[in-house]
């Protein structure tokens, strides 16, 4: 039995493909950054002997088994009742979680009865206090070591428990005493083996290790140190992303939480210039990326969605005759449509994106995955720039792809503007 | 041994939590539709031994096992070289692969040494090809009534494989007989408790099940049903289905792949009538998400993103005395955006956002959470509508509850004028 932990998801929907499973990639991030190794995740259904043979193996090979899902209110909410049952202990009704639950359910409606299986704990179990949520979950030493953790579905709510409770709890309990840190470089424009090869020699490295792969539509390495501080695990790593960025040049955008959006946002700071888009087949998605991010309004003034051709007239000067001649997808209306929203919008810069994301809308000169994006600088030049997406990775990978590349034309000419 | 299939993804990626486990999801829902019961899932490592004992552990539970991940042409792609070491079958190169190779890699700097491992299978394996991308996967009995499938990680390609390939294949060997079909019921604007409770006689059915949860800020209630064939499972869902509409009314908006945008659309399209959006906190979110279905081009014209108040008043005619003594997020500057970008861009229906997303601009009386809908209806009259999210749960909610509040709010009203 090895001093690691396990996650185990539990969650007939899971089984089902109707939701992805978020709650076991937010715990295996914190995980890691706690430096608690983890070598298994297990997902099952809402389903007792399923859940109770899933412990049984989990019980085997790890110490700290974390649980998500099934702690509801409803008949299909088994989580506790099955860990009771494989431990052979009691459940046991908490009076503090049902004066919880009335409280909080006192202005909408009232506690009711369903509620009333969320305030069973077995005996000997602890309280792990769930502030944005009803269900409770549970930290539980049925024997010793091994230690239970539940907590219910609800990405939010798990996110509040784990921090407030469950990370003071295990750092106390001796867990988390050394440190796996990871750095993620991030790549735009160059294939994962493409950059496997160029930095084939830090690849066998052994502390820290790097790591290609491909996420997204853009390719990463990942820089991984394992030592007993924070500290010392990035002093592992700075050298190593020091050659990396060597190696790779303009491709390398950023690293671990950066995106394009993000480096674009920080550039366009740095310069004190702002930026505007107009939008046709994204429809909307690239001003959203760049909004995603707190403070974008220094930067970001806002834009035009140009879905229908009237609108590419009326709100950005695009020529009807142009539009007409050449079509909504082609070189002369993305630098109309950049220009046109960089002069109404008195920014510095104009952004726009046309093409044809699909499945309809395709000629045979101008196929599906089309996509032309112009760049109206601060020069008062406009350059425009073809891309030419595979077809079949169909409407919303073709959008993205769009976004992402936009930001990245808009970034290579920031940076070489800035030198 | 149960005749259920397992799914194991493998990437030390997701147990870092770098990646979120799409290609579960989308494996869990293709085995669902085939009627095929699923069990369990796993992840784990880029670790051999690791890998043999998670197999090891599926063998005894399943007799089909689908692997994903840990093809790649780099030193820590290792399934193919686990899972011949387990069941002890020596790897031998496949000359159709270094050919497919070649190929595949002639226009883009020629097959790399790296390549070479990627055409190395267990003896009696066969490949499953990959039209999609370099790393060829494998469909392998290695014992009888046990039977492996491996694909690469990449979720494009997996796609692709799964339909060409793997479900001719299972159907062929005589799975995927008998089918478990589900239908979602999707809400919004009632909590999955007093849903619940409204269908609790549904919720002790055999077969269909009914079960409700709750995800991306909406409730929902899955309908199950197992037979023969889908035709006798959709009749044993069809009456459920009436009834928990009846029960419901108004607060439930469609069904599966129905979203809030797609029903808008919908309505929109039977009433002939067009709609463009003003977007302040969301930033193009609204217009992305509407644009997301094919074929929005026949109802949705476009819209203003106006993120700066200099904008509201240029493109959108907001009073800049109302802005100055409301504010941006406010009742009036809601109701002159919506009409603003109605009259603009002359469309039937004029949709607003503005708000506090956080976690900047926040007063005493306007609180982060604070998000003001607008809508400008064909009659020429205005109506708003005000929301107060909880400011704890960060901006991203915040803006994507706006979002399909907004959604939520036009489809309510185009449902009562259509009546």
């Amino acid at each position: 039995m090895s001093v690691s932990a396990e996650i185990i998801c539990i969650g007939t929907e899971l089984l089902l493909g109707e939701i992805l499973n978020g709650n076991a990639q937010y715990l295996a991030q914190q995980l890691a950054s706690l430096g608690i190794p983890h070598y298994y995740q297990t997902v099952v259904g809402d389903n007792p002997t399923r859940i109770k043979k899933a412990v049984a193996i989990a019980c085997d090979r790890s110490r700290l088994l974390i649980f998500t899902g099934g702690l509801g209110p409803t008949p299909d909410d088994l989580t506790t009742e099955a860990l009771a049952d494989f431990f052979q202990a009691p459940l046991a009704e908490r009076p503090e979680i049902i004066a919880d639950l009335e409280q909080k359910y006192a202005h909408r409606g009232g506690f009711s009865p369903s509620n009333r299986k969320q305030a069973l704990l077995p005996v000997g179990a602890d309280i792990l206090p769930n502030p944005a949520g009803s269900a409770p979950g549970m930290i539980w030493q049925p024997r010793t070591g091994l230690t239970l953790m539940t907590f219910p579905g609800v990405p939010a709510e798990i996110k509040q428990m784990w921090q407030e409770t469950a990370i003071p709890y295990l750092r106390q309990q001796g867990w988390g005493q050394e440190t796996i840190h990871s750095r993620v470089l991030r790549f735009w424009g160059i294939p994962e083996s493409v950059l496997a090869e160029k930095v084939s020699e830090q690849l066998a490295l052994k502390n820290p290790t790097v790591a290609p792969y491909a996420g997204n539509g853009e390719a990463r390495l990942r820089i991984t140190a394992r030592a007993k501080t924070e500290a010392e695990a990035l002093q592992l790593i700075h050298p190593v992303e020091t050659q990396l960025r060597q190696l790779t040049g303009l491709d390398c955008y950023g690293a671990d939480e950066d995106t394009l959006a993000s480096r674009v946002g920080e550039l366009l700071l740095a310069a004190g210039e702002t930026l505007s888009v107009a939008e046709s087949c994204t429809g909307g998605g690239l001003g959203e990326m760049l909004t995603r991010l707190p403070g974008s309004s220094h930067y970001f003034m806002g834009g035009v969605i140009s879905y229908a051709n009237s609108v590419k007239v009326r709100l950005l000067n695009v020529n009807s005759g142009d539009l007409e001649q050449s079509g909504a997808v082609s070189e002369i209306v993305a630098t109309q449509m950049a220009q046109g929203v960089k002069n109404h919008l008195a920014t510095d810069w104009g952004l726009s994106i046309t093409g044809i994301a699909g499945p309809g809308g395709a000629t045979l000169e101008k196929p599906v995955g089309l996509v032309y994006i112009g760049l109206a600088t601060p020069k008062d030049s406009v350059q425009t720039y073809e891309c030419r997406f595979n077809s079949q990775r169909g409407r919303s990978w073709i959008r993205h792809l769009s976004i992402l590349t936009a930001l990245d034309y808009l970034r290579r000419q920031l940076l070489i503007l800035a030198q």
